[in-house]
């Protein structure tokens, strides 16, 4: 049996394997996961971001469970879950995440989760690209949720925006101007927000914060850039909720639940997830082209110019800009 | 005048016109650039970075007030102070950080510093890009020392990392775990670690968990990782060191522009500044390479091959990277 097949037919060994693969961008991967790529688009992918210290691999943890509780809406079994945790804020060490790997422990007895840690290796670009690949491998392996958890509140946070169909941001109580700080981002790739630990003394006032922010926002910008993102011409509108959880009891959780399922129907009637599973697509791709263009053009350069340019802008007789342009023209004639 | 003659003695409002030109990468931005960067190549570049709500932009303020105080060591007048703020959390809106303006109001009067906010506009390559140009204008106008502030505890913290010369990492007193979830982090790109806010109750427990995580990691990889940032074969070595500082009160701020001029010294003395400024200049030349092979190969696909391609992925009839290697195939020939 072919790798491919193992794969449509739920083999986790095989599935592994070929999420090893792809992180090291073998050829043999690649291979797979093009044969894959007409078995995916099944999935609902669901990017789970906050600071650290809001208790975010807790919560996706418990969200899994939570998940596997009942059955999908229309369905008669609960959804199979795939759970991708990225750790960008350790981009030279390329380590998996231990924590991360021991708290979610109590979830792998259960055939119908699948668990994956991954580090960034070199740019970010990369660990974008990686993730995609790894959702796709779990779309085409038949896990219906794909709960994608990064640490962070960058631009990893906007890549996930870009490569999920609902995100849910993650906040832990704070002191007074934090939230503040932040609320642009926030307002910008959040479907659903979630203040977790609420049972901590400052959360009401959290909440009544983001609430506010989004209240203001809300009548005039927030939902025009909800509509922006979902496709003008929409009769139908989503208001970012704002929900409270104590993942460590459970608390807030099935609510949780609820609502990502009240997310996925609004865009699925709403038209949203088509428009956003061509930009999360084209995003794919504009990474990749990338990519392959500059390992193209440093593959053509085997004589070093492309040092000698470094050199020559280290010697401040041209500027970056110049050199890069020079290098450029050398290549075309 | 031309323009490049009104920065380099010291016009404000050439210079303020430059910083729009390069943010709107405008082409009369980047001649001037480039006629401006054999002047460059003189200031000190601080990257400081850490999450929404530990007083980063008060602390800044601070230390550039200090920083103008007194001498550098061994000259007669006080450094010229240069501030670029980015805040990449808001990606999609571009606007200003408003807050940090009006926070920094109270240096404006000193013509001893120039403050620049800038919020990303797109992809955080063109940010960091924008960001390295900035500090390249500062530097040709004749600013000693650049702080460039960013919110974030994501790529953008190791992008800083990778164009400054010295990096400060700033932590509020936090909840246990939340450190140690985001030390690996911390460790591979500080050279300095400041605890702010260190008047509220819990920021013992702070700097302790982070010394502690210093140690530990110290003997073994820290200074291995040192090692490797500032060359082999140096005698000398950098502890980094975890300041306590009240940013409003202006407290520990003495200390920390000690410990700059130190990590400034030290990097003279090790050989690490030349590493430091090799590896930030080919890190920049990577990304407009980069961003200039997309632009070229994308004009020459004006029969709109590239959205072709998109919707062929879209409809699963290739895989994104099936889909790429036929559109650079079709160039090629």
């Amino acid at each position: 049996m072919t790798s491919t097949d193992a794969i449509l037919q739920g083999d986790r060994l095989a599935l592994a394997r070929l999420l090893t693969q792809i992180e090291n961008e073998s050829l043999e991967g690649l291979a797979t996961l093009a044969a894959l790529y007409p078995h995916t688009g099944k999935a609902h992918l669901v990017g789970i971001t906050g600071a650290p210290g809001t208790g975010k691999s807790t919560l996706v943890n418990q969200l899994a469970h939570h998940l596997r509780k009942r059955p999908t809406p229309g369905e008669d079994t609960p959804p199979r879950v795939g759970i991708v945790a990225v750790d960008p804020s350790s981009p030279f060490s390329g380590g998996a995440i231990l924590g991360d790997r021991i708290r979610m422990r109590d979830l792998a007895g259960d055939p119908g989760v699948f668990i994956r840690s991954m580090a960034s290796r070199g740019a970010l670009g990369g660990l974008a690209r990686a993730t995609a690949a790894v959702g796709l491998a779990l779309d085409a392996a038949g896990f219906q949720i794909i709960l994608i958890e990064t640490v962070g509140a960058g631009q990893a946070e906007v890549d996930i925006a870009s490569n999920a169909h609902t995100t849910i941001v993650i906040e832990a109580p704070r002191m007074g101007d934090a939230i503040q700080a932040n609320k642009a981002g926030i307002l910008e790739i959040a479907d659903i927000l979630v203040v977790n630990k609420a049972d901590i003394p400052g959360a009401d006032n959290t909440v009544a914060t983001l609430r506010m922010t989004l209240e203001m926002a809300g009548s005039a910008n927030a939902s025009m850039a909800v509509a922006d993102r979902v496709g003008a011409g929409g009769d139908v509108s989503w208001e970012i909720p704002v929900l409270e959880t104590v993942a460590t009891k459970g608390e807030g959780i099935p609510e949780l639940v609820d609502t990502l399922y009240a997310h996925k129907e609004y865009l699925t009637t709403s038209g949203g997830m088509e428009l956003r599973e061509g930009r999360r697509v084209r995003s794919q791709m504009e990474s990749l082209l990338r990519d392959k263009l500059v390992d193209r053009f440093l593959e053509g350069q085997a004589d070093g110019r492309f040092d000698d340019a470094v050199q020559m802008v280290l010697e401040r007789e041209q500027s970056p800009a110049q050199a890069i342009e020079e290098l450029l023209k050398g290549e075309k004639s």
